[in-house]
């Protein structure tokens, strides 16, 4: 199991540069003063197809040879990696296969469709997924892309906090939201080589605590059934993501129901931009622990913003 | 009567800039492909207290003589003018005196002693509200700031479009929403000033179009009581932003309520950011009349971000 070095970092931002925007580092004074501390926001809300997924996924796409990229990519997904994955693969001209669970919004299937790629509905179960998804690669010979357990899409996600910290300057702390741990080792990766001393600090929901857990007992727990309204952290971390999760992050620590629907409405009434549930949940975690960021310069990054404005949870 | 003059922009944005932000101009290719057009949006809904009228008050507040400004600065209204004169006069140290009918939303109200007004209340009438005024005036000696009717804040609101054109460069057509007509004299002030040639167009919702009307048989007319999403643009215009409106503006176009709606939805899904009602009224416009916009490069001044997360149209 091979982990991202610092040059794949490199190689994967020359790669995908024409393809994903540069998102801004905005701040914002009133959270600072609420906060008591320095937070700059790195805004993938911004991202391409609504979320960092975009950079991962491109980059997956664009590293394929040619032979193998000609029979085009496949995932499971019902989220923000099926529409990212779906664009990417329409970038290169290619085929995109997502295998998604019928019970999946509509929203959702049609930004995958919106892109051009093909969907194959399954049963609402990982199993479903999976069998679907074997059967698609098999017929095809399609390539898949896991939404994070994946060299490549981890060293895209990698990106956003290179771009992070070439902006913002020196950090004392980086955050950000856990699920799989795709957007967090990558991060991780890059805070070790860019600016050793910066603290690398996972967010996560206290009712899908599976990371936290797998990171304190220093074995890989299993997902218990999530119940959050952090939709895009439902996912437990892979065997390649825990990996360099023990090896570079700091600490992870969990934030309530409650504190993730504040502070999703927090950045919305204050900085009047739309983030999802689960990109509010480092922010959760900041306001619930002011004593461990008094004072200290912070990078979070906001990992999306597909938020479903027929749903709001406030 | 006098009319702002471009000295008086220029002097304008000198005299604010350090107190206002310079917002962003934003762009999206899915809006250009839905609306068959390229649209520049100069976000102030991303402007201090939430929207373009801080521009307008901080100009006021800041062009007062000393001893004028000792006795502070007093308005009625209801929105963000409120807001946004209690925090120019805080910034320049001086007392903010808000009449405000008693039915005001609770928000309102709080963001307006956040900065430090003093807020009086009244009965929800116009008659109240003016009356009001005339007697904290009368007690106190200070100055009436109007939302709109008044050089000063003209030539304030005219410094956003002043923004916007110095980074987009040129652009056929420039549309904002239209009220009292503080932001629509002020851009077309600058429009003509600065590039000749560009067509001014404001949007009003059809529920509240006295401007419309005022426009086309060109005699002031009142106010109906107007009915509509865009709680922004209820006032009419005044005597001096009549005039300049009538000089200047190139055509007043109306939005139906569920056009403005979509619009609003359009933009918060698309772009991410959050807009109030009143601020989607240009883009409702050009959506239902693509022929006039086709293939013209446009901005768009999104005028504030204060949407009722609680009362959302949608």
């Amino acid at each position: 199991m091979k982990i991202p070095g610092w040059h794949d970092v490199l190689a994967a931002h020359d790669r995908i540069a024409e393809w994903v925007h540069r998102t801004p580092v905005l701040t914002c004074r009133a959270i600072d003063r609420i906060a008591g501390c320095e937070v700059l926001f790195k805004c993938e809300n911004f991202q391409k197809a609504g979320a960092f997924k975009f950079r991962g996924a491109t980059n997956a796409v664009f590293a394929m040879d040619r032979t193998l990229a000609g029979k085009g990519v496949a995932t499971h997904s019902s989220g923000n990696h099926a529409a990212a994955l779906a664009l990417a693969a329409a970038n290169r001209g290619i085929k995109a296969r997502i295998v998604m669970p019928e019970t999946a919004p509509p929203v959702k299937k049609k930004a995958v469709s919106d892109y051009g790629g093909e969907i194959t509905l399954c049963a609402p179960t990982l199993e479903a997924r999976e069998k679907t998804l074997e059967e698609v690669v098999a017929r095809t010979g399609a390539t898949f892309v896991h939404p994070y357990n994946n060299f490549d899409v981890i060293s895209g996600q990698a990106t956003a906090a290179k771009e992070l910290i070439e902006e913002a300057g020196r950090l004392d702390i980086v955050m950000v939201p856990v699920g799989g741990g795709g957007l967090l080792s990558g991060t991780a990766i890059t805070v070790k080589n860019m600016s050793n001393g910066t603290l690398v600090i996972a967010a996560e929901p206290e009712n899908a605590d599976d990371a936290f857990r797998s990171f304190r007992i220093g074995v890989l727990q299993p997902a218990l059934p999530p119940n959050t309204v952090a939709d895009g952290l439902l996912t437990a971390l892979g065997p390649l993501t825990f990996r360099i999760v023990k090896e570079y992050v700091d600490d992870i620590i969990c934030a309530s129901e409650q504190g993730i629907i504040d502070a999703m409405r927090l950045v919305w009434e204050r900085m009047k931009i739309i983030i999802e549930p689960s990109s509010a949940v480092p922010l959760a975690v900041m306001l619930a622990n002011r004593e461990l960021f008094a004072g200290r310069r912070t990078g979070i990054i906001l990992s999306g913003g597909n938020a479903d404005l027929d749903n709001l949870p406030f």
